[in-house]
């Protein structure tokens, strides 16, 4: 039996414990089914929410077992999306920046575990509360939105509050995770396993422009930056406290420090900045990756990076590292 | 032999890989001497160079094996400091925030091993271009001043850069490492070992005022902030690029976001820091510590945190971490 097999591969029903992150737009129905084929829980972005690309996602899926995440803050503004979703009978559903209170019940009712991911020890709090299944504790290094704690101590200190909490819990790690090394590290910080954005958002069944994806290949993992800009440019009201990690590119040495200027100007801004995501131009809009970059030197299928992840840290770990 | 014993610990002469971070005024001659007596490596630090100061923590280090560490931008300004401090034979040299080049040699002809703190990719390129003995790659976690990249991405990323273009040199990871998880997974990313300083600026030995103990043992992760208002205060000139993590406390809230105002109004503001400091006073004043307050609830000898964060790793890395 794999070293990376116990409790928590048990409770996710998964022979690895790497859990596809749901990035808004890019993580589909053909992403998460692959991610969930090769061992590991594959999960749809239930992003701002449109019915009809959900709907489509589950398609794509054809009947693998996935999960699915929201932007709970986003949820609430239409909640009977969470109903239609739950049809689909998902594995997992993930709730991410904001309360999960109104939903927790609903998940629980409809026999899906939840997922609570959190950003730093109140939203820690916030999981314990509603009686998570699993805790993703999500650091700084992370692609897309997140906040301020680095994930090398906010895993350990989540860890602690979980284990004198509610040690019933599992918990997952998230940031700057992309290979094997970082599925080993996460174990010794007390994580059971990972949720992996980046590396994965670098697949070939991820929903992103071939040009976002020669981006990242090129890019080193201090290519990218912590901002607000794109939520502007998008005139999505992000609540305080959460920044978007994307890639250093013409946008971000535009705009970045000149937060109000852009929002003066989003009558013209906004439109050039869809204009070029939906075109995808890699230096006219955001580019949502995180500082995992530094792992990421070819695009692959997302099968193929999630049997290595796991295949490298189970050497690691039957090993002791270097000297 | 231990798991954590190999080419790190033979180049630096230890029986376990953890070194103590050069902390400016706080890591004095007795935390040095207690951390090499412990079986690691401690570094003097050597802030922004008081002749008189360095001189006493030597004389303090009682002749015990230490090292000492410099700012480098600030010891270019009076190169003599370290010319005096070879004298007493340290057995490890770490330059940190600046440009190596202007003494590699004078070091390395000292018989010192040459250690550089990197926080980006750059910086090791710096580091192999000096050929440093020892590389650590330091995370935005870390107390006191740093940059941008977490721990998590940046140690596997450097990691692979020194494979390819320097493979003798050590790599030591810094940033949010308190405890044998945090060496664990350190050496899980590709580094031989750690430098520690939050946790043993939380030990008996360091020079930080009680109040300013109290503080950290009170704390949690959360409560640390980057920000560049302290050197605002002290009229110290920081190259752009670093920020200081310290303690969210009454300081930070009145002063973080309103840089301009801080510096326009140092005179008063100047002295009522320094006064503040002075006094150990934990609210109006700069607290160094990081993110690995998290794992930090007393005050202990710092020999004793040294061997326990060894005997975790080892325990850790010989089983597979949790489930």
């Amino acid at each position: 039996m794999s070293v990376l097999a116990g409790p928590l591969t048990e409770t996710l029903g998964v022979t690895c414990p790497i859990v596809s992150a749901p990035m808004a737009f890019a993580a589909g129905g053909a992403l998460a089914a692959a991610v969930s084929r090769a061992g590991g829980l594959g999960l749809i972005g239930g992003g701002y929410g449109d019915p009809a690309w959900l709907e489509a996602q589950f398609a794509a899926a054809e009947g693998t077992r996935v999960g699915v995440g929201f932007i709970t803050w986003s949820l609430r503004k239409s909640p009977s999306l969470l109903t239609d979703v739950l049809k689909h009978r998902p594995a997992a559903v993930m709730l991410s920046f904001g309360d999960p209170r109104p939903f927790a019940e609903e998940i629980r009712e409809a026999g899906a575990l939840l997922v609570c991911q959190c950003q730093n020890l109140d939203h820690v709090w916030d999981a314990i509360d509603v009686g998570a299944d699993v805790v993703v504790a999500q650091g700084a290094e992370a692609g897309g939105h997140g906040a301020l704690r680095g994930t090398l101590s906010f895993v350990p200190e989540a860890a602690d509050l979980l284990a004198r909490e509610a040690p019933d819990t599992h918990l997952l790690a998230a940031g700057g995770i992309a290979d094997g090394r970082g599925l080993a590290a996460a174990r010794m910080l007390g994580a059971g396993g990972v949720l992996v954005g980046t590396r994965l958002w670098a697949s070939r069944e991820a929903l992103v422009p071939p040009r976002h994806h020669g981006a990242i290949v090129a890019a080193s993992g201090d290519q990218t930056i912590r901002t607000t800009i794109a939520d502007i440019a998008r005139q999505i009201p992000w609540p305080v406290g959460f920044t978007a990690r994307i890639y250093r590119n013409a946008f971000t040495r535009a705009w970045h420090g000149r937060e109000e200027l852009l929002a003066a100007n989003v009558a013209t801004e906004g439109p050039k900045y869809r204009e070029a995501f939906a075109a995808g131009d890699p230096e006219g809009a955001a580019v949502w990756f995180g500082e995992a970059a530094a792992m990421v030197d070819r695009i692959e299928p997302a099968g193929d990076i999630v049997r290595r992840i796991a295949a490298e840290a189970e050497a690691l770990l039957a090993g002791s590292g270097p000297g």
